[in-house]
């Protein structure tokens, strides 16, 4: 092995190309895909080249990917955490050095780095509150892993709808899910299980709620007789199943764009404090939520 | 502008690791980040990073993704073609000055390089035929951007079942439609304003079908009843939409860690000559396609 000594590699390193590194957690949801594409429109038009390492959910991996991207002189980083990630050292080493880096999605809060973030806890509580409105009582959240800023955020609004209704929830009714489809499922399942049937599930993401109402499905509960479901982070296929998902649409390409313009500002001094951008969504209310 | 200076970098710098490249057309349907996810897992656990580009179905992007990764060194690529992408030459140069790289799914078969593909005329073959012995006699298909090695494949699939059958198809049941779900649902709308009205409709991709479906049902259509339909790549969806959607199913893990196997053999000097594997599949057969 050793890196491949070519003529054409030779004269292309000559011509100087600018790279901007992006490190996302997973591939499976739609949602990163989305957000690199929107990312990339903005790149391209600037002359940038777009390097994309996915970190599988694992700390290692990330911090490999960002050391091989460093390595590899991207001229600056746009990341999204993995779930596994506490350790923040060489973030904070490279911020405190200059390096232009911009987080999204899942970010650690302690950093003084920009970021683009959606509001998690606003959009929740009004999925919640949609359930609520709709006639639900126990409401049961399925919840992200809850080390996750976006975990905590999606909690906090379900607890606000709770609150604000005086429905007295029980802590055993926010439980700890995952984002993944399989997830969903087998949680539906053994809640259906246990002798405490909620009659609403607000879910932490879209393949959540997907996954939960295939396990009500094949268990033979109704939606949204029995069980009324809500997702969030709107995935191209919430209108289509069958009953269509009630979701939460976040803007995910304009959030790639804006981390990507937050980014060359950073890259041209335009900015030197971190700036965090918050975005709204929309509740698209279908069938899988209300009679 | 321009490279980052640290110390960090610096030290990384001297503790070598390995890379691989992986250039994709595009982001948007699901079978590209999957078969990423099975080169990675393969290439993680031998040490290599894998770097990824996206090339937007456009050929300058995908050209500029090469060279990019050229010039970061990587020391093997693994490729799918963009739609656009006719000239060959700068892959032809790097194949004769022995670069290593796999091609995957598109690839252009006058390049003597390795790749791994799909055997698309089979199981185009087998979903039209389950079609035909649902009772369908008028079936359309929608075909991808035909200049693609896959759409010829799938179209020659099609021809190839009714045929078999006997079905006298005229050439304009052959109808180029794309890759896209805005595409499939435009075209379902498009032919179902015209004159010539298919009882089936064997599409060349899941998104296809599933926004020919979306096409359909809004125009009143009773999916199997009037109109049956089938995909190709099964999404994770297909089994949640409603009808649940008849297709393919690739098996995009496999073609990813396939490649990255065939890839390390490349760069290992345990094959010279150019190596293609044929993958198989699964036709998942659900309510769309029959009564």
């Amino acid at each position: 092995m050793g890196y491949f000594p070519n003529p054409i590699a030779k004269k292309l390193m000559q011509q100087k190309t600018f790279n901007i590194g992006v490190v996302v957690p997973e591939f499976v949801n739609a949602f990163f895909p989305e957000v690199i594409i929107g990312i990339q429109q903005v790149l391209i038009k600037k002359g940038y080249q777009v390097l994309i390492m996915q970190s599988n959910e694992s700390y290692q991996t990330e911090l490999s990917n960002v050391h091989t991207l460093v390595e590899n002189m991207v001229d600056g980083l746009i990341i999204s955490l993995s779930r596994e990630t506490s350790n923040i050292d060489f973030y904070k080493s490279l911020i405190d050095q200059g390096y232009p880096i911009v987080f999204f999605n899942r970010y650690n809060d302690t950093l003084p780095a920009s970021k683009v973030i959606f509001d998690d806890a606003k959009w929740s509580f009004f999925a919640t509150e949609h359930l609520i409105l709709s006639g639900r009582k126990k409401i049961f959240h399925l919840s992200a892993y809850q080390h996750l800023q976006l975990a905590k955020n999606r909690i906090k609004g379900y607890k606000m709808a709770m609150d604000k209704y005086r429905i007295a929830y029980r802590p055993d009714w926010i439980i700890e899910t995952g984002l993944m489809m399989e997830e969903g499922e087998q949680m539906a399942k053994k809640i259906l299980k246990s002798d405490n049937i909620p009659d609403g599930l607000s879910c932490a993401n879209d393949m959540v709620a997907l996954g939960a109402m295939r396990g009500l499905k094949e268990m033979g509960i109704r939606i949204p007789e029995d069980i009324a479901v809500t997702g969030f982070t709107e995935s191209p296929f919430a209108p289509l199943v069958d009953p269509p998902l009630t979701s939460v649409l976040q803007p995910t390409h304009e959030m790639g764009e804006i981390a990507a313009k937050l980014l060359l500002r950073h890259i041209e001094n335009e900015i030197a404090q971190p700036e965090t951008v918050i975005l709204n969504g929309i509740l698209n209310i279908r069938k899988s939520s209300h009679i």
